[in-house]
């Protein structure tokens, strides 16, 4: 769902276009005979398709190049991505901040910026669509070519309809849910690229998780899915914040290892004195913490022994303190996984506040495909046309 | 895969044909108006893909009926599938028996046989041809038009390869595990109808689980997928066999049910009879079923709080004593489940010995579709074509 007055103008006129730029944008630069393995449309319809797409300067043909192993034969002019023919902004709205980046085609950020919240009664509203002035004044080219925003808000924020940031910012708004932005930014630009099943995790304030199944995200029948914080990963244990007990975010929410290292330090510590106790070798500190990547380390054997990704990406919050979770997460998901799903590869990384953002601006960026997520149905498993549902 | 020589005919020519017989096997009696708006095709190409269909006799025109709104216009002649233009063996191989049934073109059962095995040292693979020489000997329909067999094989059987099957019954065989064999034939042919993403859980003697998101069964990057048995449901607890503790199947396996059960009674009991003391209200064999239920409950909990089914089947082989685990498994599901979760509906039901059979007799019938699984895609809220994946 987006909302703007009129609808942003989009160079993808029909399936086939959308193939062929997702398939640039995600793996190029890429030579039209690979764009027709990927998508299993003819070299012809990827010619016919591409043209207009480099007519309006979204696509550029590279330079050709011999074939390298031949030496022979007509030269191949890869297809690539012109990462400043457009821009995005994108903005995570959390309880206390603004932060918002500009990217562009290429999901590369170009710009950031960010914006205290609540401290001089102005509407969040009005308080993204200074921000995102300010992300686009820097430059002449963003404010030309930047028609699309993406926002995504975090759990302790205010929700903020769509169709009155589309008026504040004049721009092509849409919402979406922070863990799935952020999925949908590691499927199309960074791990998940190729990977079928898929799954994103957070950790920090929030325990979140985005599953890509057949290219696609789950979001489930009834709204919920990826929802690993509410997994139980004990019969019993300590109170969630849903009323259940062992979810796994009773255990490794940021709010829940604080509270617990403050329950065996006596202490009112912050997210980040806890961590610095664990860090200097406090043994109840260090526990709070074993147990808390114990937990995480059992919840992913649920995510590989159940949907059986090919990867799985943790990204940890700034106070999340992956570091003092590793161990632990890696040593039971090891133990835990059954059969070949431990093989599943586990990347864990660092999520700062401009990686939500621009998540939020991938989510912009996927408008540009007006008949529907593009969803990464060009994993070089299938070739079947068209991707989009 | 399956295995044959040569390989069974097919009437299904292409996707489209495919489409059209699909929708009616799963949603037949309908109208070619119908078919169009589940597949995305044309009116046309609906007419023209059913006509060989029609002409090889997998479907026939039924009597055309009057618009039942307005009592004019051209009567709709509405598509329904000749049940008996083909049969299709299933066998389920298990430790000690072998139980094969013959069913039909709408998955219903038309004939049984059992066979016991390891009792005179003949070959599994003798047995298995010799069970269904007996299925289809009963008719010649059966023995004319019976040239697929699908074989499924419980954990604690021995592997049988499909060639060997294909060359002592002169079938086109196909293997598929036991669990993913009784999904699919839900998928298409029961509660599964319609309902994206769907999971099944097979309780008794394994613990099992198939899951269907957008239209397709899931399998995993490494073959490993729908392992509930090995959900860690509580940090610690009693040792599964998989090496890890607090597994599903440490709680509510029927080996771990009568385990436990021994354990509090001092007694050699069988599954019947442990079951037959919690009915009469041995309150420590009870409270094994409880913990067993409610074990099940935090799985499918992490079932729906992740993947977010549409709507789940629970079925429970003869000694699974689902009347005993059900209250715990609903209050708990009920409790666990996260938000919109907990709209989704459990149906419980009896899994017997056939019921095997008959999802290996399925997976013979998804042979029909050359080009794949159809696993599906026309469940009501996509109509993109192919199918075929």
């Amino acid at each position: 769902m987006s909302h703007s007055a009129p609808f942003a103008w989009s160079p993808v006129g029909g399936p086939a276009a959308a193939a062929v730029l997702g398939v640039v944008l995600t793996r190029g630069p890429i030579s039209r005979v690979g764009i027709a393995r990927l998508t299993g449309l003819s070299s012809a319809a990827v010619t016919k398709a591409a043209r207009p797409l480099i007519e309006a300067g979204y696509l550029v043909e590279l330079p050709g190049v011999e074939h390298a192993a031949s030496g022979v034969g007509r030269p191949a002019s890869p297809l690539a991505v012109c990462a400043d023919r457009e821009f995005f902004a994108g903005v995570r709205i959390s309880g206390d901040e603004l932060v918002g980046v500009v990217t562009d085609l290429c999901a590369q950020i170009r710009n950031t910026a960010r914006r205290p919240l609540g401290g001089h009664g102005v509407p969040v509203v009005e308080e993204v669509a200074a921000l995102v002035g300010e992300l686009l004044g820097a430059s002449e080219e963003y404010r030309a070519r930047t028609r699309r925003l993406g926002v995504s808000v975090s759990g302790d924020a205010e929700p903020v309809p769509e169709a009155l940031l589309a008026g504040a910012t004049g721009l092509d708004v849409t919402l979406e849910n922070g863990v799935r932005a952020l999925t949908v930014a590691e499927q199309w630009f960074g791990e998940g690229v190729g990977a079928s099943p898929f799954a994103l995790v957070t950790l920090g304030a929030e325990v979140g998780c985005g599953l890509v199944v057949d290219g696609r995200l789950v979001t489930g029948a009834y709204g919920v899915a990826g929802e690993i914080g509410h997994l139980p990963v004990a019969d019993g244990g300590p109170r969630c914040r849903c009323g259940g007990r062992g979810c796994l975010a009773a255990y490794a929410s940021r709010e829940a290892i604080t509270a617990a290292c403050r329950a065996v330090t006596g202490r009112d510590v912050t997210p980040e004195a806890a961590a610095a106790l664990a860090r200097a070798g406090d043994e109840e500190v260090r526990a709070v913490f074993a147990r808390a990547g114990r937990a995480v380390g059992l919840a992913l054997a649920a995510v590989v022994n159940l949907v059986g990704p090919e990867r799985i990406v943790v990204a940890g919050d700034e106070a999340a303190a992956c570091d003092l979770l590793e161990h632990q997460i890696r040593e039971t998901l090891a133990a835990r996984a059954y059969g070949g799903a431990s093989q599943c590869p586990l990347v864990l990384r660092p999520l700062r506040p401009e990686g939500w953002a621009r998540g939020a601006a991938v989510v912009a960026l996927r408008g540009l495909f007006p008949d529907g997520p593009i969803d990464g149905r060009w994993n070089g498993r299938r070739s079947s046309f068209p991707f989009f549902r």
